[in-house]
């Protein structure tokens, strides 16, 4: 699967969609972040299929079995992007994550592709399967931020603390700044993250104020 | 208007509505509740108004204008149970703000008004009416912070500090702990505050740690 397109100019999910389910994937990304959530039909993920609109059926009972193919696609995609994998050291890695996250200005895709996963996530409000899907896909990056600081701890980079519980507070931080972002005109996320940078020089790293 | 049945255990967003208007927001309300707001229709509005569904047409040219009344008066409620207007010391009513916003578990029918203001947000990924809506919600509630915080400097009891900075820092906390808590089943709000406690003993308060 190619996902540079989310980094790049390219309008599409996929770079280059391969085989029937990534075309399928990639139209139903189209059309929501044409019509949003709630405008979303076959017909309309149809428009953007290259192939005979019979083909999705065939693949799928209905919206809502594709929408929630869909959402672990993304999803993965997603979890992709995020420097999980970076063997620096647990500062610079934390540091990587957090440029990642609050780049600013958003390149116009990724900012598309958050509009997309918070109007997704939303229905976790009211549907289980979504709830379960995000509960799921939050422990992940918690997990994910957790193990950087534990591994800061080992190397004396980072303070003894519970990892745990910071990882927790900076994943809520990043959760309301990726749904801000896209849903307020006035969020100031150079000012959040150096906040967050002030915060984790007092909190967590050795060595400073 | 009497707000108190959010907090109550009345299954009604208002505990008497009064009026036309109240009863048709009332109704959109529950519908919201019932069927997540991809479901709404007119048709569901009308089964939980107590007059005839015309009168809804009356007052409304169709779905959208309705929502977008729905939206103003709902958020209105929603800055009317924050206590913002309360007389203590800066350091105890920036606690009652937070014990109300992280109160855990939350009242059934807080949790409920919750699910619903984080679907109406989520529109705002993709309408720019909505988006301007929570651009000005935002401002509201951060400036509701930042003024506790200058009270607090200029009573002494704070830091003298970036107030916008961390009244802002303290609003995405909010955002992403209210979107979290009903988006995915495995938050852990105590340890959320119990983190932000530590922050503002660190950043804020005087004589402390």
């Amino acid at each position: 699967m190619n996902i540079h397109s989310i980094l790049s100019g390219s309008d599409q999910l996929l770079e280059s969609p391969e085989g029937t389910r990534e075309e399928i994937m990639n139209a139903t990304y189209l059309s929501l972040c044409e019509y949003g959530y709630a405008g979303i039909t076959i017909d309309r993920i149809g428009k953007h299929f290259p192939k005979s609109k019979s083909l999705i059926y065939h693949h799928y009972d209905g919206k809502d079995e594709l929408l929630q193919d869909f959402l672990e696609f993304i999803t993965e995609i997603f979890e992709k992007t995020v420097p999980f994998d970076e063997a620096e050291g647990a500062d610079e890695h934390l540091e990587a994550i957090l440029d990642h996250v609050f780049m600013n200005p958003l390149p116009e895709r990724r900012e598309e592709f958050t509009r997309a996963m918070i109007e997704l996530r939303s229905q976790a409000a009211h549907n289980n399967d979504y709830r379960r899907h995000y509960t799921r896909h939050d422990d992940y990056f918690i997990d994910g931020i957790e193990a950087i600081i534990e591994s800061g701890i080992e190397s004396d980079v980072f303070r003894d603390t519970d990892s745990t519980q910071v990882a927790e507070f900076l994943f809520t931080l990043i959760n309301g700044s990726m749904t801000r972002r896209v849903t307020s005109n006035n969020v100031d996320i150079n000012s959040i993250r150096e906040e967050i940078d002030r915060y984790l020089r007092a909190r967590l790293v050795r060595n400073e104020e």
